[in-house]
């Protein structure tokens, strides 16, 4: 067996594992140390460190506190890295810890952060779904049922100090350009509930300060939150500091493109095992800026979908400029108006297409002014056909079952 | 064997075909019609209607008349059809024309139109691509070879009078935020080459005044340019005028999401076989805003990939705000640089991108500031492998082969 | 456009033509000559020469003449082929005669040939299927659509005399065994309606006296009925002779693993788009004796399947050992009891289980004294639900049509 | 967390656990109750109990004592199951036991079983696999990997006296066949090793004295060895018994079509997670005599295949009649002679087709007097390219290493 290198106590808070972080800086000591070829496990708390519960209440994720936001464990130093090389990640297996078998997605409230459809859901909202071996069901959300693509939202190494001031640098120069704004732009360093894994006292508050927020993806991967970057994945990663200090956390059980509920797919707590490798000078052999990957021979094989387009017309019908962002909200749009033929609420549709494997596709850019984005909708989730025909869609759900939601207060 | 209702001889100028068109509006006379379960042919021009040449010369693609574009074959009237239904469409296959079996792709000058990534790539490029059964190769780029993803880039019903005013107020709008800009925002109305199917005379110059440009995919479908909606998929369109008046072409041999060059995938002349049905009622029944489809149970087997990410960052380091579109293009600049590791020219990598069933997935959304874009490349199309490995990439291509260019004039 | 190097004429008898033969000789002469890397067409006529026709009367496949078969183009004469080589053969695109839009299956009657079920089947059946672009239905068989994967049932060089000797030893010793066996064991060298190409006289009836029919699959590949070596795929011949000396024919549109309706699959005429290559001294480098290949990129993706499992216990309650032939039958009469219970008929479902796509799994043949095969059925290719439920099938076929049958005389 | 309801301690004997036994006989008693709906987790031993060790000796495997086989968890009872019934097992998820991390592989000795090659491989030979997270490769056999296909090889329900007194009577008449072959064609009840649940003492002689050995497939299922048979895939298996009395055990991580190795696949000891429903009167209302099954949506994707074919002449040049048996042993063949051109040994070509997820067609059973069959052997599993080119084969195996063998005593 392969050894568990970081554990995490679900019943304890994860500032008190020195192992777990929750910022990027070049100073978070290396919590655990491997050599090139080893294979480990290594244990993570949910995103959230554990402030959602199992229950039919959403006030836990209208009341979330995202300070405190990704909490990831490691990191993970390995012997011989250095600045330029390149780790290869290889992701054996995930999986969820014996004692939380379930996972939960959310909307936040359009005052704590919102999501990509935020203007139509505008308030908290939580569903749970139960975890059956390798599928996943919830009893907010009937008639769908799903193999889990289970992955990391977050993954990546330190960044070194001129990495990490340029990435202060740039996320500052976008929140000035409107600093009043509610939510801000980006995540500027905050120190309030950070945790910078073994550091203490002032060396920790003068890292926090500066340190970057796990929120968005940057050049070292962090927050992708890929779907398809799964277990059984193979990915390489830039190095910037010596030991490379590899971190990770913000599980998924499933989660589709876009990841647009933002709170986000089915979130859980788990473990990975995973493989790591060196290639020596790679970033510079293959000219690599971003994190590269070779997807997982193991995925769900769920390919037959029904495709819907959208443009990059707004809902208001405003004509903007080859806004993929724009068109796929359209596409989610079109889809969850579909859904709700066949019985389900908007909010229902829109768990759907935030935790199912849908794909998003950027499917035209160029025929100005409209970009075209298209959503796959997996029709085998479903115990009931989608397709269309002639004599119209069947409510197959009676609308007794809904997700919780929490009013804002 | 299927009738083919409409021919079109390249030989010929496609303005003297009166069931060929190049502009949307009601009152283009319906070219033929057939009824609910018919199964014919449809032939079409290339989208240039024949500007460009099989030669080693970009020269055509740098003066090519995009007033012209694009050549549909159509409108074609369906008995019954009434607004409000469902047309749905059996993509039953798709050819290239006996006498042209090759396809073109492209980049426009900067001065006229661009692509995707014309400050990279600012003056015209052509590569020929010579179609072998349902293979491609281009003696412009060696080393790739594939099976082709053959769909009609544009395909859609006609709008009525009410849907047309739509579009042209919200176009006329967004150009109006920025009336000197070269190029346009967006197409508007313009009479010069306009072919209006039947109409001649003053019905025709009315017609044209402020019949929309098929550049962009709008409400109907149209210019899509969706690989996936390709031969074998079912798709189905709102119908807006008695007859529905289905129109197609701009058909394409094989092209990658975004068609990022825009000029565009692998263009071709070619045959489409298809069937009609009706779905009376299906636009409210089913709550359809754009055309929703299911794709072909026939598409190549491309599933090997290896992926590039992309992030809202753009080459100045400039920090966008959930930027979908910036961040593709970092990942198609990812995938560019990667290539040119093994010996493609940058102009050669791009082509790829363009022509290859790329997928393009909008991976995240949510993660504030940056959005995260990835882009699909099939290593199975390669004949060398493209995987990092320890030793680094080898050089497969000697540089002695490119991709002809016309310097702007 | 590739040349078309064999063209046959439908309305004319295969025996006119002389690059089309129906025995494998090495004496054949060669019908046209190649180079390697060349990429040509080449045409055929069905499997039977034409003798079926598309009505609804089963008497011509009753009455069919079987000492024709199989009418093979070729033999292809490859510059520079040599015994011991790999003639690497990339099938680039197949498709039908314009002429000859549809294709047949039947079921031979069991006293001419039968067929794998013909205890069950015993008289003549025959369906016709229309060909709908790239896909067929048949007005026999009511409620299946499906994708072609189209595939010649025969290809392979040209034995040298010492491959042929053996071979005719061989199938002599069996048939010796039981020779007054009805149906005979194997199907000897008979020089009725031989057809032997460019030869004629005494030449030609000495070379049909001792030539090898086409009937078994060999060393050379031959008549395999493979439904996976179909258009896209790349396939690696043993040569024999210099120049190679490879033909084809026996098209199908569509066969499930076994063939086992025999007459056969969907039967059709039509063209090879091929390319010719060689790998010299291939078959002691790779150690080849019999043909190996690389399926298409292009296939159907009907990968939703209903299994049923057959094991070596045979109709009566028989035990036999390790006979996978056996287990498969009683995989294909399990599945086509199932089939019933929707509403065909038996000969319908076993025609479905003869044309579509399924797939024949020798899944166990160690565990004595049963052999166990699985037949895989694939659900997308029926218009209705065939997946078991609590409340039993639905009968959605009302048994107004089945395959016409025509009586032994 | 589902309970697990049937533990078994890989540190004792099986028979020193009630909820397990090696023989089918409907008095043995039910060792567990559920309700349908109820899913729970079930632990199972490896099929031999445990005999054969982590080592490089196969000593072991020569001297296995068979009449153990196989080590069956259950039966479980399913709350209202009746004579009739079709009980639906969906296999949630499958895993290795923590403390056995690894899984073996073997040829018997001829003298004891041998396996479908064992006239090539007459010596007892064993590698051993190791498991990392969802992958699997061995120290014996370098350069392939493989994620595991993971299958319990062996489930099904209780036969009921009648079905047990068919089994019985058939094997016996095959027997009497050939009463003293060695080995003999079938194994017939036996009580050396019986260990029969919960049963003692008479009871037990009695009933191990007619109960049917593990060894064949048979209509409940039982012994199938089908590889597709996998973790996610759902089966519906006939009931004879009140309350079913489903087993399951001889447990998998990869295995290829035929499990021709015979000892077997890569065999495992570990858990299922399963879920049961019942079909009332399932049997009548679809016509089941065998089980039937929906394969898994989570299966590897090694769909790049390099394809051997073999046909029914035997090694000598012997002419078989359609036996697909000798096709298939061919193809085998054909594939050991190519992977040994590659530098693997004999042994190490064996083992790789009986653990990688090799498919075995049966391609056709039509053509007298040949079958073809064809195998299927995954291109993604090796480190290395084995496709062939012009050059040759490049040996990546230096035959330094290999997989032990025990001489026979």
């Amino acid at each position: 067996m392969a050894d568990t290198l970081i554990s995490v106590d679900l019943s304890e808070s994860p500032h008190t594992n020195e192992a777990v972080h929750n910022r990027w800086h070049p100073d978070i000591p290396i919590a655990v140390w491997v050599e090139p070829g080893d294979d480990f496990k290594i244990e993570t708390y949910d995103w959230t460190g554990g402030q959602i519960k199992n229950d039919d209440d959403a006030a836990d994720v209208r009341d979330v506190e995202l300070e405190q936001v990704h909490y990831l464990s490691g990191p993970i130093g390995v012997k011989g890295a250095e600045p330029g090389d390149l780790l290869k990640v290889h992701i054996l297996d995930i999986g969820a810890k014996e004692e939380m078998n379930w996972g939960f997605n959310g909307f936040f409230s359009k005052q704590n952060g919102g999501g990509f459809l935020t203007d139509h859901f505008p308030e908290a909202q939580k569903s749970i779904w139960d975890f059956h071996g390798m599928f996943t069901s919830s009893r907010h959300v009937p008639g769908v049922k799903y193999a889990g693509l289970i992955h990391p939202g977050l993954i990546g190494c330190l960044p070194d100090r001129k990495m990490l001031d340029m990435w202060n640098s740039r996320e500052k120069a976008l929140v000035d350009t409107d600093p009043g704004r509610v939510p801000p732009l980006a995540a500027l360093p905050d120190t309030q509930s950070a945790h910078m894994g073994k550091l203490t006292g002032d060396e920790k508050m003068k890292a926090a300060s500066e340190a970057a927020r796990t929120v968005p993806p940057r050049e070292h991967g962090g927050n992708c939150d890929i779907k398809d970057l799964s277990r059984g994945a193979t990915c390489y990663f830039p190095v910037y500091v010596d030991g490379a200090g590899l971190s990770m956390g913000d599980l998924h059980f499933s989660q589709g493109d876009g990841e647009i509920t933002f709170c986000g797919a089915i979130e859980m707590a788990g473990w990975l095992h995973i493989q790591v490798e060196l290639v020596k000078g790679g970033m510079e052999k293959y000219g690599i800026k971003n994190p590269i990957f070779k997807p997982s021979p193991i995925t769900p094989k769920y390919d037959d979908y029904l495709i819907f387009e959208g443009i990059s017309v707004d809902e208001s019908g405003h004509q903007h400029y080859l806004d993929v962002h724009v068109a796929y909200r359209q596409a989610c749009l079109n889809a969850i108006e579909y859904l709700k033929k066949f019985g389900y609420t908007g909010a229902q549709a829109y768990a759907i297409l935030g935790t199912a494997p849908v794909q998003g596709h950027i499917s035209g850019v160029v025929d100005i002014p409209n970009a075209c984005a298209t959503l796959w909708l997996p029709n085998e989730i479903f115990e009931f056909d989608i397709m269309p025909g002639s004599d119209g869609p069947t409510k197959h759900l009676d609308g007794s079952v809904d997700i919780p939601l929490a009013p804002d207060l």
